[in-house]
C-alpha cells in the first residue's frame, strides 16, 4: 500500500517518525510535513506565496506550507498520484470536541478526503510523556481494519489515542464530538516597549461528560473514532430558516 | 443593536467599510479586522505568538491575529461583552461548496457561533467590480429579517450575494453547500537561484448545477443563505463505522 504521512507539528516530530518507522515495514511510506510546527493552523491554504519543497531524508520532504498544503504538494508534486490513504499525525495532544476546527492535523486528513481519498488524523491524548510506539502500533491495527472497508462518501477518520500502553487500552469507541468547556480569558501583558499585547487561547475548563463522544471514549481508555463530515450544511435547519427568509426582498 | 464587523481581507477592505458606513447610522458598530489580507487561512489561531491590537479609526481596530483571532480579541479584550451579532465581511468573491473550508471570513462567524453570538458571514460572488454597497444593503435586510428571529442551536449563516443591483435581485434562496470542481494542477517555476517553487490551487473548473445549492441560487440571481454546523461529526455513518470496529485490539 501506498501511504501519505503528514502532521502539523513538523517534519521531525517524534510522532510522525514513530508512524513512518513502523508503517516502512510492510508499506510504501511518502512523508510530506511542514519544516516547522504549524499547529492551530486549521485548514489554511496557501494561495499567495510560493511553496518550497525540501528532501530532508529517503521519500521524506519537508514544505513552508501547511499542513493541508503538504498534502496537495504530496499528491500532485511529489507522488503525481493518489496514495492509497492518508495519515496525518500522531500529534502530540488530543484533537476533540470544537479543537478539531482549529486542528491543522485533521484539516490534512479533510483535504485528503476532499481528494476522495481514505484519511485519518491521528492524536495522543497528552501533554508530555507520549507514548508514540504504542500509539502507533494502534494506528497501524486501525489501518489494518480499514484498508479492506470502504471509508463512507464524503467522511474521515478522527482517531485519539489514550497515552497508556497499548496493552492496557479497553478497545475501540467510535464516537461523535464531544464539547468542551473553555474560560473566557484573555491575557493581557506589557511588553519592554510599553506597548500592550495579548495570548489568547484561556485553559480548558474541561469538557461535558457524555456516553458516547470521544471525550468519553478517551475517559475510559478507549481509543475513539469519529467520522467527521465533509459538508458543513446544518440540513436539520433549513426548513426552519427557509420561513424565515420567505419574504421577499 | 452591538454588532461586531470583521472579516480576511483586511481592515481597509471596502466591504467592510460598506458594512461599517450601513450599519453606523442605526446601530452600534464596532470593527476588529486584520491588518493585512488575511485569505485562506482557515480556521487558524495563534497561541504561539503575541497578538497586537490598534486602534486605527473610531470604533475601529486592526489585529495582526487570523479574522478567528479578531472575533475572540474583539468580544474579549475591546467590547468586553457580546455583542449581539457578528458579520464578517463582505468578503471580495464567493465563498461556496467545499470553499467554506479554507475562508478566513467563514470561520470568522463560526467562531463567533462557537461562543453562541447568532453570526454571518458575506460574500460576494465576483472577482472585481464589486457593487459593495448593494451587497451591503442587501446584508442590511438580512439582519432586519434575522434580529427578532432566534439562530437554531450550533448554526450560523453563509451569505453569497451575487454583484448585480440589489433590484435586479430574484430574492432569497436558502440552499445546502454545493460542491464545486478543480482541476489537479501544480504550477512548478524556478526562481533566478535556480531553485524549484510551487504555486497550488488550481483553477476552479466549474461547479455541479444542483438544485437547491449556493451556486444554483447565485446562478439564478438569487441571494444564498446557507445554514452551517458547527459539529462536523458525521452522524449517519457512525452505525456502519461501528461495525467495522467491533472486533478487540
Amino acid at each position: 500500500m501506498l501511504i501519505l504521512l503528514t502532521n502539523d507539528d513538523g517534519v521531525h516530530s517524534e510522532g510522525l517518525l514513530a508512524l513512518r518507522e513502523i508503517f516502512a515495514k510492510t508499506d510504501d511510506v511518502c512523508v510530506v510535513a511542514p519544516e516547522r510546527e504549524r499547529t492551530c493552523v486549521g485548514h489554511a491554504i496557501t494561495l499567495h506565496k510560493p511553496l518550497r519543497i525540501k528532501k530532508v531524508a529517503n521519500n521524506t520532504y519537508a514544505s513552508n506550507g501547511s499542513p493541508a498544503d503538504c498534502v496537495y504538494l504530496g499528491i500532485r508534486a511529489i507522488l503525481k498520484k493518489k496514495p492509497d490513504i492518508i495519515i496525518s499525525g500522531i500529534n502530540k495532544g488530543p484533537n476533540m470536541g470544537q479543537d478539531v476546527n482549529y486542528s491543522g492535523t485533521v484539516a490534512a486528513a479533510k483535504e485528503g478526503a476532499f481528494l476522495g481519498i481514505p484519511s485519518l488524523a491521528v492524536s495522543i491524548c497528552a501533554r508530555e510523556k507520549f507514548l508514540f510506539n504504542d500509539a502507533a502500533l494502534i494506528t497501524q491495527r486501525i489501518i489494518d481494519i480499514v484498508k479492506n472497508k470502504t471509508f463512507i462518501d464524503s467522511t474521515f477518520l478522527n482517531v485519539n489515542i489514550p497515552n497508556i500502553s497499548h496493552k492496557k487500552l479497553h478497545g475501540f469507541m467510535v464516537t461523535k464530538l464531544g464539547k468542551r468547556i473553555y474560560n473566557d480569558e484573555v491575557f493581557e501583558r506589557v511588553d519592554p516597549r510599553g506597548v500592550t499585547y495579548y495570548w489568547i487561547g484561556g485553559n480548558s475548563e474541561g469538557y461535558e461528560h457524555k456516553l458516547g463522544t470521544d471525550f468519553y471514549a478517551v475517559e475510559k481508555g478507549s481509543v475513539s473514532i469519529t467520522p467527521l463530515g465533509l459538508d458543513m450544511t446544518h440540513t436539520g435547519s433549513i426548513k426552519t430558516y427557509k420561513t424565515y427568509f420567505r419574504r421577499s426582498l
